[in-house]
């Protein structure tokens, strides 16, 4: 390693991206991209040609976005202040590229320079420890209940007694949690709020369109929770990047200063804002994809030999049964057998990440499962 | 301060990002904007169609981007390549949200967890200071020459020699400078080379297309230097955010371990590789910018209040004549005063850096000027 990089980035691996198939050439194979929680519908035609419109005739190439996003803030107010009994305004929100880079400023924020340590629950969302690690922030984990996949509160608590050096700052939970599917339960909630003003709470609803489970309600009362939304999921523009940041002033004011100043290209700018405008138009897929996931639920719960949990989000995860003698090495060989039949899934956490899909998609991905799995009978 | 945000977070002020105009409606005054160094010519129509084409028929708004960014460091090495007696492939190049995100990285890389310091040379470009205080990184700054702005290098020496806790890691200098214009002399650059190999040197040639000058030639016998370049300047990508790193493939491996894994939008990418496809074309203003550089300069050191120095890049520094008995404080109404006839320069390091524009607005630039600074006589 060469002697001015960090020696400890050695250790680090990177997060390893998928080559994506959207800048240069059509897709011309029938893969089906299962694999990373996208919504599986492109935007209809004319919110296209409303977008292709605003760059022909609006957008500046020569020209620096926006720094300020303060357009775009005022839609994201409106939004959220329609989903909770709360009224969000431009100050309570820091949009940044993609959920990732807020993710980032939010550790910067409060951990860099040896200053504090992230506790998360495994499994959950791997960014928030690969870019601690990234930063050299120390990150403590603890378990989560073989049963429903709920934090292990007990261990937790000790975790934030016996962590000093640097002590617990943030906590991250994903409501409800990826891979797995499932939402905060009442006692994680009672427990988020009971933790001392100087821990911040990142409570990442990425999958909100979906789950509809919110803690934006209270926020006004929690001056250390941090609310995570994204366009990348439900609203369909995971090519532009824009995630958002909503919480209290004084910590979106911290995360504004960290953040890079033009973060947000123009033309992903114009996206969030055209999806905000036609947001009704758009989220009416919801219930078709939620339709979906009862259906591919409905199947795989047939499948004796997987292990199954209900999903508040728009993926399902399952496991290998442990009664039926199966060894997880078998469900790696079952995720490279999807992926040669041509249904990518994320094979993480010792299970199976299975976005929800188009109809036909969804009807492919039982069919091979049930396929591969006719091999371990 | 909420008790979880770094309490160092208080001295920070945040870069001033200034308000764009191209997301949301048509630019109906008639501003001048000469405070960015930007290009001032928007892509020619024929591009714009090709990249709305790229936009309606082949990007899936739904889609994660390309994360590994093969097609576009492809081109950009095909690129540099063309320019400099070294052969530069893919290993060699990070691409990143404009060269912010790739300085962030470095100094992630490089300085975090209280492992290093950066050295930089003021007056110069000023988001290196703010990325690294942001980052609870300590920032050692030298002073340049009033003459002619080169570094002064004794003093640099000394500071390298005095700091220790953390060490100095990084050295930042920008090829030309900004905002002084001033490419790097051969003393400057035979002392970059004279530095140890622990310590990284981060040649930042934004401006490479305007000035010509570039290192990238001795970077294969120097695995402690990173080249920097952007798509925000000579090839009108502001608006894009697509900025990139050259270097050592162990360097480049580092940046790419750090980088946000879905860093660049799917449309920031195909507008990138465009416009590498069309250099030739686009590049044929780069002649016309620099003879209205030119006649700028011409019309400038006609005025005897001001200081003015040669520059290397597409913009021009200039001071008021200290024979003249000028306060900087009348440099700040002056550039009030531009501001409010509709020409927007940049005030900063006691100076003016103003943007070569299109030959009416450098006309109306030196007209106002002229105005301005008779009320001085």
């Amino acid at each position: 390693m060469l002697p001015f990089i960090r020696s400890d980035l050695d250790d680090i691996r990177a997060y390893k991206a998928h080559p994506g198939s959207t800048n240069s050439a059509p897709v011309t194979s029938t893969i089906d991209r299962l694999d990373t929680n996208e919504n599986p519908y492109d935007l209809p035609s004319d919110i296209r040609q409303k977008l292709a419109w605003t760059y022909q005739e609006i957008l500046e190439n020569n020209r620096y976005p926006d720094g300020t996003h303060e357009h775009l803030k005022a839609a994201i107010a409106k939004y959220v202040s329609e989903s909770a009994a709360t009224n969000i305004t431009t100050d309570n929100i820091s949009v940044g590229n993609g959920s990732d880079e807020i993710i980032r400023s939010i550790l910067i924020a409060t951990c860099a320079g040896k200053e504090g340590t992230v506790l998360v629950a495994n499994p959950t969302f791997s960014m928030y420890a690969v870019l601690a690690q990234a930063l050299g922030i120390p990150v403590v984990t603890v378990e989560r209940s073989l049963v429903d996949f709920s934090l292990d509160i007990a261990a937790a608590n000790k975790a934030i007694a016996q962590t000093t050096n640097p002590p617990i700052r943030v906590v991250f939970v994903v409501h409800p949690n990826s891979p797995t599917g499932n939402a905060l339960t009442s006692q994680e909630l009672s427990w988020l709020r009971s933790l001392p003003e100087h821990i911040l709470v990142v409570v990442d609803e990425a999958y909100f369109e979906f789950s509809q489970n919110t803690v934006l309600g209270e926020l006004s009362k929690r001056p250390n929770w941090i609310v995570l939304r994204t366009f990348s999921k439900a609203f369909r523009l995971a090519a532009h990047r824009v995630g958002y940041a909503i919480g209290h002033i004084d910590a979106i004011a911290a995360l504004e200063k960290i953040r890079l100043p033009y973060n947000i290209p123009s033309f992903s700018l114009a996206a969030a804002l055209i999806v905000l405008q036609n947001r009704q138009q758009l989220l009416n897929v919801v219930p078709q994809i939620l339709d979906e996931k009862a259906k591919l639920t409905q199947a795989l719960t047939q499948q004796p030999e997987l292990q199954f949990w209900e999903s508040a989000a728009n993926f399902i995860f399952v496991r290998l049964n442990p009664s039926f003698g199966l060894a997880e090495e078998q469900l790696s060989h079952i995720h490279a057998q999807l992926m040669s039949n041509g249904t990518l899934v994320r094979y993480v956490s010792g299970g199976l990440r299975i976005t929800v899909g188009s109809p036909q998609e969804n009807h492919r991905t039982i069919e091979r499962l049930q396929t591969a799995l006719k091999n371990y009978r």
